[in-house]
């Protein structure tokens, strides 16, 4: 009985410096880091790749001004809506939340936090979605910008996704 | 004679959902909008990629003052200034403007515009350009940075082609 | 005695608008221009990509308030700074310098320059890295953004690598 555990274990050791999934992607972590990016994902040759859209949020509440921020949400709330948008895009496309391997996340500063971007607002959302547990972190890229096409948009976020 | 009629048909009805070109590339349009970009586009791994740098507007008056918006022109003028750029640069590596899958747009706010960005007058240089009769839909995101490198530009964009 | 010297020519000639590597990536200058950065890039369909997260400026004063511009120096020493992260994070995932394909920088504006991005300043960093003489200059977009996590930041560089 002893072999199982070892072989378990020698799986569990080799897969610490990166995932190597049957795709042949490789996502490698940060080094003595958990925050939930990969430092960097390689993609080899014989992968299909998924280009996505930047997705921007749904209107949260029909009966706020149109275009405000009222109509969207907070930054986490944005956050979920928009990443709820890119799933529906990646299962249109073939794929899924599981195969996206890069992330670019564009933040509007939030009127109501002193015009500040809500970035912890952000990773709420986030992190329902990308973990270590579900060996799904993209490589990332996360900035504040000056502004949306609507006014109450805060989110923007695009992926591209391969396997 | 019922096979071939049947077969174009189930030809057809699999075209529907998305435009697959001769090079395997997919453009996933958005489902139930006509908004001209594309929600997705999956590129095969035989597929040659081209990326290019950033590209900016060309003076259209020389007189104007140097760096200035005025030496630019407005948002639309810059922006079909700067595509007949990428597409000089998309020839000059090989491909055509019906070979782009990716596109990130940024703007700058127009000191004539109240310091916004126009997004209409952009989407307008766009269109010239890019549409479904086309078929070279790019998956797209654009948004409104603070500034570019020369005080009178208001538009970059950065394109990436396959083939 | 001729032919050799005249394939030799025709040579020389075929490989002035491009520089192929043995990987088969074509960096494509821009005509008439001795800017550092190529106007496209060409990675072939055989080739493996490593996405790299977006890196940001180490402290380089400890002794200065946690987060702010003195912890994290200038726009040059902050460039420097993460393109020595970058160079890790590539080396990390089995890449090098001489890899990087694609790069897109990101510039907050730095107060203590009225406010304005220091371009030059990102110049002096990044041509310590890219060069026409070390053959690795990547398809580049730079801009101003809003701002980045920690308000110190001043500088966020993105790259891919292809080999």
């Amino acid at each position: 009985m002893k072999y199982p555990t070892l072989l378990a274990l020698l799986a569990l050791t080799a897969a610490v410096p990166a995932v190597a999934q049957d795709s042949g992607i490789v996502r490698n972590p940060i080094p003595g880091s958990d925050f939930p990016i990969a430092q960097s994902v390689e993609v080899p040759a014989g992968a299909t790749i998924l280009y996505v859209s930047g997705q921007v949020p749904p209107v949260i509440d029909e009966s706020a001004e149109r275009g405000s921020r009222a109509a969207y949400g907070d930054t986490e709330t944005q956050t979920v809506g928009v990443l709820e948008r890119v799933e529906a895009a990646l299962v249109n496309g073939g794929f899924t939340m599981d195969d996206v391997v890069k992330m670019q996340v564009f933040l509007v500063g939030d009127p109501e936090m002193d015009g500040e971007m809500d970035f912890e607002g952000f990773m709420r959302g986030y992190t329902q979605f990308f973990s270590a547990e579900r060996g799904n972190l993209p490589a990332r890229s996360a900035m504040e910008i000056a502004g949306l096409v609507v006014p109450g948009w805060l989110v923007e976020i695009e992926v591209m996704a391969a396997r």
